[in-house]
């Protein structure tokens, strides 16, 4: 388990480089009896796909994914399932450029101090292909808390440089390839972009997940709170460098009255908590929110050093994708919807047989934005 | 380990109730050899200890520490250290307003909804008197990662309501009761909490937390990278709603070539990153910062419900903290340094033999507050 | 969690030296609602404890355990359990003599070549001692395991040197300071432990664990086979160098059709597998025996070497235990609880709801010795 | 990790089933910089599959292994790796017949019990065919076990039925179908199989696996001593009903003076410990036995029931294997080598810095049966 497994009932083992032979994951601990087909990840892998519109980076990346094991007469024995999706776009490229230099603000220094050694093709392990497992790991999540318990984990990018949505509508997000709720922003989107492929350039997002349907229970203190694990979840997701629970870091300037959300018969009033009270979820949506960063992938040069301690320029020519958090929406949402899943089943593991005449409230305020 | 437990190799498992008998906690997997004694301990004890000073809770907590086992003729062991840490401060105190009635915005109705059965006493295990035993380990892992690697974690707060410090010296932290790096901001906090206080409000705060003479290496793509460990560690920190690495939700508006850290041979050039790139450590300093959200015992009148689903009203009457975020600044610094020296662990663990030609970069370079 | 914690969902992290301050163990994940006091515990613990006859060491521990958190109003709370027993026994002796010398067949050499540094005050960390916190969250499962599902984890003495049960009886079990089951060979043991007493010399022994009101389904495949589990658990207990499930090392010269415990509408014909096939229980009595090695703390002098490689002759004066297999019943009993506790939970975790039309088997046959 | 996945720095997780598409497992913390290609890991699964001899099942298992990450320019990158063997003996057989009965002493009763559904074509994932991910597993760890530390893992046949060798050469193993250390006594052994296939009947085995070469510190107390973690590695194997460390289930009969390996400045005088004091290895040759079950798969009709719980007759056709145990030599060499590597790394992350002055024991006695 050095660091490539997710989870602790509900777990998930990846492998895999960017042009190497394959990628795959083992999902381990799924309840039996889930219809599941390829057809059930393969969407969600479509969504995460690069080269669907312009507005991401044009690599053909045709994400098939076989299931391997785990699935009998088209249901889960819960038995682990193996998923394996072959790289095809392997080109005999020459990586001689980038061999014995460290892209700045890209794993390549980090990785080689801490190896010794790196699969240096495409970004090797340290790509962001390496997320199309958690995408096809995170579906099969989704199914369960769906049809199981009515949870439906949804995302959207709430940002882009300085464009925000001005209104909220879920129907929009799958109508744009920026995953944005608002279409009449997405044409100053569309500019954007345009004008940083011109560029060279890249740009940073903010992706908002949600969870509906929520049920009070998940979670588990001290160390294990639904908000730590997601926030370990969500940092883990390439190019994202801040997590937000609720509210947020507006609580910075909140006054105790204005931040806490009031109880009444018919509900919360209010959810700057983001669904989470002392690490359990309460039954209200869960909300984060994540920063991703601009890549570093970009036409101008930029200054870095080789192997041998050298001073280089490093300009990253070919196909890029000037806003990598676009396509970050989907990953997203799976890894909260392993977390949920994987607390699922704890949470039942330890207080399955726990009742309380006390009634679950009812309703789910939301902040803001989606109002 | 339904939550209690925290790290791979160097772990931490806590026990406790704000008003039972003691708290506790097993620190497991410390190398052997290390001198420790009470004292080492008690000094960041005392730093996060309330009643210190007029502007932190009244309430009194001696929080002495006794090491029961894993030290021996001054050092350290190798095997399991026992801590504990008796609760003086029990009042025979009358619970019975609380008992049935949920706090709004406090685990009350969630460790109800999940349990079945909470102890009410002061918040039970939700109370933020938890955090001493984790801040008492993580004396351990700073004394460690000081004394082995040079490394040093401190933190400070970077903003309390819309006050933040205007200029940075390490030297003013400990000089003041708000861990604030600027002395000329510390008379506006003061009238902002008196003012507070007298409300019976509260207000949220930033904290920021700095290791420094890092090492490159440390950290475990791909879930277990060093930023998504961070962020679990601080995210598990009571009234914790966001977290940020390096640039944090500032990279949102970045473009890439103003955000990438670029390298040449006398070390990087900035530091947008926060010392992590592809979830590894860099050798730059880490940082990350922290939002804490207003603590919601107030004395304003807020309403909730009871265990039967009535309607009531609630007021926190009795000394209260109008900004926990303050006392967050050594239990911050504590989950960091656990996350590094478990990390610094599992490092060797796998990678004791590598080695490379290629110069580790000299220099630290911050982010803009520090300068 | 360097070796200090056991189970996954239900877990036992324990600490403490033989001649420290204090033993204690946290007991993580255990579900709310149970009552448990110390009264619970001391059962097992007094079973346990040396000094209770003649036939066992002298050394008095009064092994008091006290509850210091997750317990309320006398109820489990979900939360994690803290346990501790404080050292009366700690006799300001003089180590001198095993300060520098490795004893035969103890941990002292080992202990000293892996971490440099050993408490060699009673065999510190080493000494049986700390199986009594074992015995304390052994209590706890056996209690839920119990009350929840009907299943019982009893243990006895199958043999000590070449003396075995003629006769098997549960209730002769306690009746008798060697947990046999035959009253009629009690004589023949005591006579052979006054004799070992008289030679400064010692002997081994064989236990036997089994659980009856066992239900089918506990386990995991592949690693985490019930039976996987269990050998680890048992072999885990100081002196055990060996495990058996159902026939054991029987099996070796059996043939298939004498080994398979065939099935019929009214239960298994026999029960060979020790009650788990695959690695699951199929609900009938869980069967384990385990092989304890004759203690090393002998008046008969033996060869060593000191510290410095140098070669001594050790002799262990004082009390002592001719045959330390027969106080390993009770903890035997509690690793086995440990594991099926754990398991219990982590089976409705992913499985709660399964359902299926296929009968679970009555009756549970026995291997031969308990008939 | 429901089960699937074993080790904790050196890991590894498996899927698959006996007539699935394909066998997969990753290996997770493997340290980079060792070479590897596949060929290393096929010489321990040509030991393992069958049908290699008409002593062993005659079902044809290609067992070809491909690497599909990890490995960059023939070295490990220290990134998880991933294997897979594609099944290619499926037959389109007819499972009509066994799909709703349970086979006597196989998983089929207690998988459709936990899970409620099974995939029963040839045993699904409780066939033995899942331990060939085991062995190219194990396959890593023993060639980095050699090249770094030295240490050697071998296995051999202790026993078949009532039949032992008589004397012992390491070089005689590889030379004879049964893994068997006494050439003189391979006549017999193929006797007895011949004799069983006529039968239709099946024997047990005894397989004994020793780690030359070890050096003292591997194993951590309490709970993950090395032998406990032998325990649970080599009880994991498919037929596995006991296990043995050093002296094994003879300890119950010796006395203290007897058993304990005196030590003296030339090394241990014996090894009953078989390697290993208080839990952690001793630098004497790590011994373990273990005992192997008779296939329950027989021609010889047997009694069982149906899904629905009526009673049936159990017969089963076809190519059989009379002795499992033989088989399981290799994969218990891989068990023993997973062990082993994981407690190698663990030992250095926690006690890298450790030095002693006292010398290491030279010699590494031997339990009489290998002299």
């Amino acid at each position: 388990m050095s660091g490539n497994t997710f989870g602790k009932l509900f777990t998930v083992t990846t492998f895999g480089e960017s042009h190497g032979i394959a990628l795959g994951c083992i999902v381990d601990g799924c309840p039996p009896g889930l219809e599941l087909s390829e057809a059930d990840l393969q969407i969600d892998l479509d969504r995460r796909k690069p080269g669907t519109s312009k507005y991401a980076t044009q690599r053909r990346e045709d994400d098939e994914v076989q299931i391997l094991s785990g699935v009998f007469e088209g249901k889960t024995t819960g038995t682990s399932i193996g998923l394996l999706i072959r790289n095809k776009d392997q080109k005999s490229k020459d990586y001689s450029e980038i061999k014995d230099k460290f892209r700045p603000a890209h794993a390549d220094y980090t990785y080689h101090q801490k190896y010794g050694v790196r699969d240096y093709r495409g970004g090797g392990r340290s790509s962001a292909r390496e997320t199309a497992m958690r995408v096809a790991a995170g579906a099969i999540a989704k199914k369960y808390l769906k049809q199981r318990f009515g949870i439906e984990v949804r995302g959207y990018v709430s940002q882009i440089g300085d464009i925000k949505p001005t209104s909220f509508d879920w129907d929009a997000v799958p109508q744009n390839p920026f995953f944005c709720p608002d279409q009449s922003v997405v044409p100053q989107m569309e500019a954007l972009i345009d004008q940083l492929r011109r560029d060279g350039s890249s740009i940073g997002a903010k992706v908002t997940v949600v969870a509906t349907g929520m049920m009070p229970g998940l979670g588990e203190p001290i160390f294990d709170r639904l908000d730590a694990e997601l926030a370990h979840a969500l940092m883990s997701i390439n190019a994202v460098k801040g997590v937000e629970i609720g509210a947020g870091f507006d609580v910075v300037t909140q006054r105790g009255e204005q931040h806490r959300d009031e109880l009444t018969p018919d509900g919360f009033e209010s959810n700057n908590a983001g669904g989470i009270l002392g690490g359990i979820s309460s039954g209200q949506d869960i909300i984060a929110h994540i920063a991703l960063k601009p890549t570093s992938s970009l036409r101008i040069p930029g200054k870095s050093i080789d192997t041998d301690g050298n001073p280089v320029e490093v300009v990253t020519l070919g196909r890029h994708d000037p806003c990598v958090g676009v396509r970050a929406t989907p990953i997203a949402e799976a890894m909260m919807a392993l977390v949920l899943m994987d607390h699922a089943l704890r949470h039942r593991g330890q207080n399955a047989d726990v009742e309380t005449h006390t009634p679950q409230l009812a309703g789910s305020a939301r902040i803001k934005e989606q109002e």
